[in-house]
């Protein structure tokens, strides 16, 4: 395919949806055709997906479910808008994939890594030509959230489910140390952006798709 | 687990519902608890995301996602139904189950058997103690579902896809030798079920949950 799947990771607080917005600003000023995208992306059979799971009455989903689902719903968005952009040459963003899926089903909810690489079989066929982590330890990101340095017991209810987060995505970084390049989160935030542009200025190089 | 779990499959026509319900009886008769079901079986969820797979204006849903949202079904029915009814002890039949996806969607949709094993792996946790596989070939099938001995054009895409369905039974009977019992279709219905509820007795005298 002509185009290149760039996809961005991080807990909640990382930064990273805010961080997407410039990188996007930055690639057009590259040249290049950019689209921005996240699951589930508009697409109506993905929308339909996440409205199954998001179902505040389906308190009875098995984390099973939940997770062939969000499979599901990746695949149609897939099929549907990222890989018919690919095609046409963008540069493709996306705001989460199938790391996620490893941090917060494979992890977080205990599924195990090897599960959810098999129910996402179908995405591993689109694995993203670079993958940006933004780390930023849970307990930091949560008081970034907060805007407040005092944390409450919910708070640490929050923190141990984001520690495990954070070890899937730790996981997630030795499966795939080519792909998944870890930026330091604790930087300011146009620090963040500068390295990912950086690094994806110097990817495009490389692979030919501009000029020096 | 306490309970039994059977499940039914073949093409359409092969009388399998048909079927089920007069080896429910026979079970009973047994003095066994057993319940029937398919999917989705009731299970909201399951319903729910049976209302996405069948929504006439979904014409772009990918294979793929028709697939997984299937395991997703599945694997609800299985929490939520099959697993709890298995743990009080009873015997459960189900018509239809994974082989079904081996058949239809592994196959006939070309997805393969491998990517259909995959994305079932919660439900494989759970397999059948037996699996009665009743054989008809589809040109057969396909006149009795008729009621009649032509045969149009339009069959003859049906029989197309059947052929290919039949194929997949007959990979996923090569697959699992010792779980799939085949059962000689072209007998009339009262065989068909005589043959089955006796290989249900057999082994459940040989697994001791009734006395010969």
């Amino acid at each position: 395919m002509k185009g290149y799947f760039i996809t961005f990771e991080g807990g909640e607080g990382s930064g990273k949806s805010s961080a997407i917005l410039e990188i996007q600003k930055y690639i057009e000023q590259l040249g290049l055709k950019v689209i921005t995208t996240r699951e589930p992306g508009g697409i109506k059979i993905s929308e339909q997906i996440r409205n199954v799971i998001l179902d505040v009455d389906n308190t009875d989903m098995a984390y099973e479910t939940e997770a062939l689902l969000y499979a599901a719903s990746r695949v149609q968005h897939l099929k549907e808008k990222v890989v018919p952009a690919l095609e046409k040459g963008y540069v493709v963003l996306c705001d989460r994939y199938i790391d996620s899926s490893i941090a917060y089903q494979g992890y977080a909810r205990g599924l195990g890594v090897e599960a959810i690489l098999g129910i996402n079989m179908f995405a591993l066929k689109y694995m993203p030509d670079v993958t940006y982590f933004i780390d930023v330890k849970p307990d930091i990101a949560l008081k970034r959230l907060n805007g407040r340095e005092k944390v409450d017991r919910l708070d640490l209810e929050k923190i141990d489910f984001h520690n495990r987060v954070y070890s899937g995505y730790m996981e997630a970084c030795k499966l795939y140390p080519s792909r998944i390049i870890s930026i330091d989160g604790t930087q300011n935030l146009e620090k963040i952006i500068s390295s990912i542009c950086e690094n994806i200025k110097e990817r495009m190089m490389e692979n030919g798709i501009i000029k020096g």
